[in-house]
């Protein structure tokens, strides 16, 4: 008899990594590709931690760690808040995950039970309504406006039948690139805090922020949950090591989770990431040559008839409503990949109401890249001109 | 208002880190430890790994993989079981995950809904049930003999009052070491198979087995659910890295749970982990040690009074009755960490019914260790001599 295939294993697909599939089979076959599509650095991780890294091959036993993390590290993260944030944190507080998506993962076990209610912004990341359906609790979508650059408001939390047990932001935010400023997110973590909503802030693209620092929900509410990571601005992808800032009550509940769940994040990626807080001169070249290839599409995208553009404020990522060209993002990514190999993001991926006319391109790659995928697209867009 | 905390959040700890947590403190203190108590190899990864990982820190670009994993890498655990098991193995079926832990919870995810029942032999290790629980999975626990190698029968699947949704099966195993025969392992597939039981067999101590190699399931069904890891043989615990056979109907939903929930396993881990499967010398010599380490405490414990010790097929444990001794084995242990600085699991962690009369000894570590442990055992306990 055929055995069952729960119905939380039908999540969907993340778009994304299947587009990159795409891309890489294309490639495979002798194809070239522009590199649109990848929400990740193109540079290594920094100098000192790739020493600090060959440094821990030869002399540690590259063993379990404490579930929370090697204290070390738990320290230099907390001091970190004190440098970039002036807000000072009890080590105790930051564990150290596999990654952000860990992070997610655990936050939202510890925090949300079965049938709870999450509302999160339309456009975004996801993974978020994903592992939240896989862990039985409801994804409610507010239809985040341009005009608020794609981010909650209390006004749409307002419009929900009932408060919703808690709020994810993310600021930047993937894919919108935009962020709230510290007026905005004051106003929601207020709202929170007085209909009980527990807020999850999602600050991984801090550090990559074109206008204005990140605000950190640390400096606004003690129990909100801070979900940080070393892919993007420390250029650690694949090392797959993050970190969370803990409320008080959930500390214990998310150690006890994370030591079944985990047992401990990558250790040599932890030996070596404490070396990432002191590379900032390397990193903030880093976001200089981000700097660059926003202003290169910013100003060549209009050109090639792509104006809708959400303001790129942080992260990498530009979010264009192509609602003029098309109204089927993913058969429109398909045919710029197929046609002129620029390979870019369907929205379908971020907002599945709105998304069929929305494109996420990510400037992460080279300027080199970008310029060559700006040309091609204003040969290939009928509005250019 | 204060905020909620889920209640699947108050998973029990997993106790054997809160033991290596004291054990730690005592030792940073000043104090001297004997660690019996950790689940881990006291080496190093194979030199090749460590090379790989040098040569790739070098080389390549640590970023996101396939969620599935590195092409390579699958195709390399494809042919270990070929080489292994004499299994023909379609490398689309080879998952790679971060640690065993990963596999598990994916799995779990995939397979059952909440509310399924999942039976598991107690003693076994704790993070199956905790893992379940926290997905809203019941696990089922079945009260296993020493007669029958503390193994799930037949036999204890019928006395339940409906068939279980899945049925974990772990040889060797954790905490009693003990294995199934092909005999007993075949009884049990083709139970799940009458009964439509989806069967999830942990095979990482795989590789470590004293008396006759360990059978996989996958050798027996085809729908079952293979878990394996680089933490135990492969002795790169720290590494966060292990693999899944899956059946062709989970292939796709473990896919999409895993690109939202993991994104991928830890880059280098993979590029490093494949060198692994070349690195039979070096590993053998290491089960080799543990064999030594077996021997000697086999010899010794009973001299201590600790003679009622479950065999040792395989893994790195021996379970050990203390009711001679105590009633109350987590005091126990406390005592024995405080006084002779040996430290060991208490087996409530594993069998919450009958593990307060049980202890858990790892033999992994080195042999001076174990020898200096059997000592100061001979001198403590009261049925010594």
């Amino acid at each position: 008899m055929a055995l069952k295939v729960a119905a939380r294993g039908n999540v969907p697909p993340f778009i994304v990594m299947d587009v990159m599939r795409a891309a890489n089979e294309r490639e495979a076959a002798g194809g070239d590709v522009l590199h649109l599509e990848v929400g990740q650095p193109g540079t290594p991780a920094p100098d000192a931690v790739l020493a600090a890294a060959r440094r821990a091959l030869d002399n540690h036993l590259i063993g379990y760690t404490d579930a929370m993390g090697l204290p070390g590290l738990r320290r230099r993260i907390a001091r970190h808040y004190a440098d970039w944030y002036d807000v000072d944190l009890d080590p105790r507080r930051v564990m150290v995950t596999t990654g952000s998506s860990a992070g997610f993962l655990l936050s939202f076990l510890a925090a949300f039970e079965p049938g709870d209610r999450v509302a999160l912004a339309a456009p975004g990341y996801p993974a978020y309504r994903n592992i939240l359906s896989a862990l039985g609790v409801e994804p409610i979508l507010l239809p985040a406006e341009a005009e608020h650059r794609f981010q909650p408001t209390p006004e749409l939390l307002e419009r929900l039948t009932a408060p919703p047990d808690g709020l994810i932001v993310a600021s930047p935010s993937n894919p919108a690139g935009t962020m709230v400023g510290e007026a905005e997110l004051t106003a929601l973590a207020d709202y929170c805090g007085a209909a009980g909503i527990r807020l999850i802030s999602d600050e991984i693209y801090h550090g990559i922020c074109f206008a204005q620092p990140g605000v950190t929900a640390l400096s606004l509410r003690d129990d909100a949950v801070v979900i940080n990571s070393f892919s993007k601005y420390f250029s650690m992808t694949g090392w797959r090591l993050g970190w969370m800032i803990l409320p008080e009550d959930l500390v214990r509940p998310v150690e006890c989770l994370a030591q079944n769940l985990f047992i401990s994040a990558p250790c040599l990626s932890q030996i070596a990431g404490e070396a990432a807080f002191d590379c900032g001169a390397q990193l903030d070249g880093y976001v200089a040559a981000y700097a660059r290839n926003r202003s290169l599409l910013l100003e060549a995208l209009p050109k090639a008839g792509l104006d809708r553009l959400a303001p790129a404020d942080g992260a990498f990522y530009i979010y264009a409503d192509v609602a003029a060209l098309t109204n089927d993002s993913e058969a429109f990514c398909r045919r710029m990949l197929a046609e002129i190999g620029v390979a870019a993001t369907p929205g379908t991926d971020f907002d599945p109401e709105r998304g069929h006319h929305f494109l996420r391109l990510s400037f992460a790659g080279r300027e080199a890249e970008m310029a060559e995928a700006a040309r091609r697209l204003q040969d290939w867009l009928p509005g250019s001109g």
